[in-house]
């Protein structure tokens, strides 16, 4: 390939090299050497120009340092930007779903009830900052920053764990590991225990987190229908007995997205279901902290005298979630597993986050920070009942939990929750619609109202205007079903 | 069952209910009733000691709440921690390999070498102080304790993406997602790209992590032998183009364990190579920022113009690996499918510790702080080189790294690093022998020196106890071998 080089201009202040490299320059922007193409080996080129080789390596060094030719070893220089040999297809290799996860909207809505998330307005920042520099200025703030254990910064997990068994949580068999939030937990159990085929059971409706994270392993998944007063016994009797379930996750208190929680005397027939058909029991006790309302009742892990129940815990739901943090209480065998596992998935769980939530709770600022979220989440509780119940159309169910972020709502099945949605968030209204939540059964009528993020006054406005929206397409599709269509007057 | 329970008191302080409780734990405890018996029904109790119901319930209760016993519904009260009727075998239900990973030794030693992470004592702690004062003091401290994003905190990947793309290191076509440290990196890609069955090549010998973190999908892992001058490009030429490998996990830079970096030419052929088998290059670059002598080498994601190289990157080993913070650029579909996967793997990496490395990059500290590395890192490099010259036996072979925290030497083929170590140990040295970087050769005479975490004193005892005791068993095994054993003078 001869290039159509002119000559170049030895007396001028720019170097020959610099010269030539503007030249092929030239010719590559305007596409007369095309992308890919290759350019004449030094050589070549030198032989070409009367150029010793020295300058046009020069050239092509300058020319590669732009990017717009790349040498290849032992086959000269190409264009950069063309025809790869095997440049690979990315979106086919990933499989990327065209369905993605449901983000949070853009712009600032009235009432966003789409997020299970505490509000940020009430972090006590004061106290979070007194607790960071407590922590930095101490002297173990070298150690807290240096490579940690995968099983947990050790002073928390002794915390936590002697917590835990001085209320009846923790067996001397458990053993506990921090994990980076419970979303983790879950992950962790599912590389530990399931395989492909296993058959998983989950509360129906459920947080979409929990069904994506078994989906991984392989599993099956198998709805267990949740009712206003928590997981149907009597369905997960017969699922457990029937198709050989490795595992339920089960949310006893304030379910999400339902709020529902599970009475006590349900508690111990599940666990006694459970060990007579050697199903495990992982028990999600996020919101447990959170009753606003009534008596807390012992958790499954307290009642299972086996001590087999695998339980879950976190930070996130009282404090700052985006610290992530959350632990897991369980017999040691599995807990040595699952940070066997935790150490190839991260190593370990960010340390600074775990020194400073220690601190926080040790110093008493969680508790008094717990004590003042069940105020505002007592307040937001009665806000949202109350707007439901004054601005919802009277065939819309929703439930009354005691506690916990979330309600859920029935719309009568003519309506279509996510269809609707649209609509709401064009009014600065959002809620995540029952179809992200379902397992086994269609949620198309249903929704989640997430109400702990935000002030009584926005869950008002917001309410009012999802109960107009609900009202009038009541209104407009029952004027166009036969039963509304009355007999012309004649 | 009739208990053998004496007359009550009614006349003490102690109420019926609780005299009660205390005789009934008086016979639990002396195993007069066993674990697992039955305690009678509270009507037949009441009816024996002429007390009523609920006297009885209320000392049940108290027995309860002691965790003594345990009530079933309907089926009455149990002595605690007796028979079950389907207690979980959890060691096999978790399948507990015997061979757990190695770790750190209890005792503080006179030189550790087996741990590849920066010194806490070079950690600048007041600019760390500095740095989370003035972001716990921003305006952005609520929002960064919030609940974030999958793919991480937006100002952070801006900055380190604008970097990479600065540095020739990022395309238009690239994304980036942050990750709880390269680990997970690894550990995303493992879920994103992997299928049982498909073939993995890593370096061999390496890190431990790596093969962990591969071996979870199922994938068959082959190892590419790495020499002095990095991968072998042969053998990985001929790995790609018969092996149908997925994936090639590959450290150019001071790889672990080896030391070892792999020059211009040989970075140029392997992504030559890699484009025409449609392997992915997966780029582990931890170490990279770490030359301590000579220059830095283009990234093999800078060379690949088809852009197709996953690049991983850390501060890990820079700065504070306690806060674990990496991050991955690849093509866009890539990270899409990755933070998909990240979401439910643990919803997003920790915001606080994110926000804090951010403001300690970009005021400069983090640069300031890597110049002060990379002089310690020399002097330490030029320690162990000096310290493996002068104290080892002229038969130990060791690599010669210009940066990065470890080398690697191999003893004569007669000596197992894995038996020495003991010996060592009990002089307060440890290191990693070389059974651990294994891959697909075995790896019995070496061993991996981590000599970045120690100071040149150290580094210098530590050396000369090795060198002594690998001279000699090399005496003792070479005394007992038949070419040593002169014939008797006669």
């Amino acid at each position: 390939m001869t290039l159509p080089i002119g000559p170049l201009d030895p007396s001028s202040d720019s170097p020959l090299y610099r010269q030539l490299s503007a030249s092929i320059r030239s010719l590559i922007e305007a596409g007369r050497i095309p992308k890919g193409g290759r350019l004449p080996a030094t050589r070549e080129l030198a032989g070409q120009l009367g150029l010793n080789r020295a300058t046009i390596s020069a050239a092509y060094e300058l020319l590669e340092a732009d990017g717009l030719i790349a040498g290849h070893v032992g086959r000269g220089s190409f264009v950069a930007g063309g025809v790869r040999p095997a440049r690979l297809n990315w979106r086919e290799i990933v499989g990327l779903s065209a369905v993605q996860a449901p983000g949070a909207p853009s712009s600032t809505p009235l009432a966003s009830f789409s997020s299970s998330r505490p509000a940020e307005s009430l972090f006590p920042m004061d106290e979070f900052r007194q607790t960071c520099e407590e922590v930095i200025g101490s002297g173990e703030a070298q150690t807290i920053l240096q490579l940690g254990s995968p099983a947990g910064y050790s002073p928390l997990r002794r915390y936590l764990l002697e917590q835990a068994r001085s209320e009846g949580a923790a067996r001397e068999s458990d053993d506990i590991l921090i994990t980076s939030g419970c979303q983790q937990a879950f992950h962790l159990l599912q590389c530990a225990l399931l395989h492909p085929g296993d058959t998983v059971l989950l509360e129906d409706p459920v947080y979409p987190g929990m069904k994506k994270v078994f989906e991984q392993s392989g599993a099956r998944l198998s709805g267990v229908p949740v009712h206003a007063d928590g997981l149907d016994i009597d369905a997960f009797e017969h699922a457990a007995t029937n198709g050989h379930p490795r595992l339920l996750a089960v949310t006893p208190n304030f379910q999400n997205p339902t709020g529902a929680t599970l009475p006590l005397p349900s508690r111990r027939t599940l666990v006694e279901i459970a060990q007579a058909a050697g199903v495990i029991v992982v028990e999600n006790d996020i919101y447990g902290p959170l009753v606003y309302e009534g008596e807390a009742l012992p958790s499954i892990k307290q009642i299972d005298e086996s001590g087999d129940t695998v339980l879950l815990r976190s930070f996130s739901k009282i404090a700052f979630p985006g610290l992530r943090l959350g632990w897991v209480i369980a017999p040691r065998p599995l807990i040595e597993k699952l940070t066997e596992v935790k150490q190839w998935t991260d190593l370990h769980t960010d340390q600074l986050s775990q020194a400073i939530m220690l601190r926080f709770a040790q110093s008493g600022r969680l508790e008094r920070h717990r004590q003042h979220m069940l105020e505002a989440g007592r307040e937001r509780l009665h806000a949202v009942i109350d707007a439901c119940r004054r601005f919802l159309p009277p065939e819309v169910e929703f439930t009354r939990p005691r506690g916990g972020m979330s309600l859920w709502l029935r719309l009568p099945e003519e309506l279509d929750a996510s269809e609707l949605l649209p609509r709401a968030e064009r009014e600065g209204v959002t809620y995540l619609p029952g179809k992200y939540f379902a397992v086994s059964r269609p949620q198309t009528s249903s929704l989640r109202i997430s109400f702990a993020g935000m002030a009584p006054d926005q869950i008002r406005s917001g309410m009012a205007v999802l109960g107009r929206i609900f009202q009038n397409e009541l209104e407009r599709v029952r004027a166009r079903s036969p039963l509304a269509e009355a007999p012309a007057m004649v």
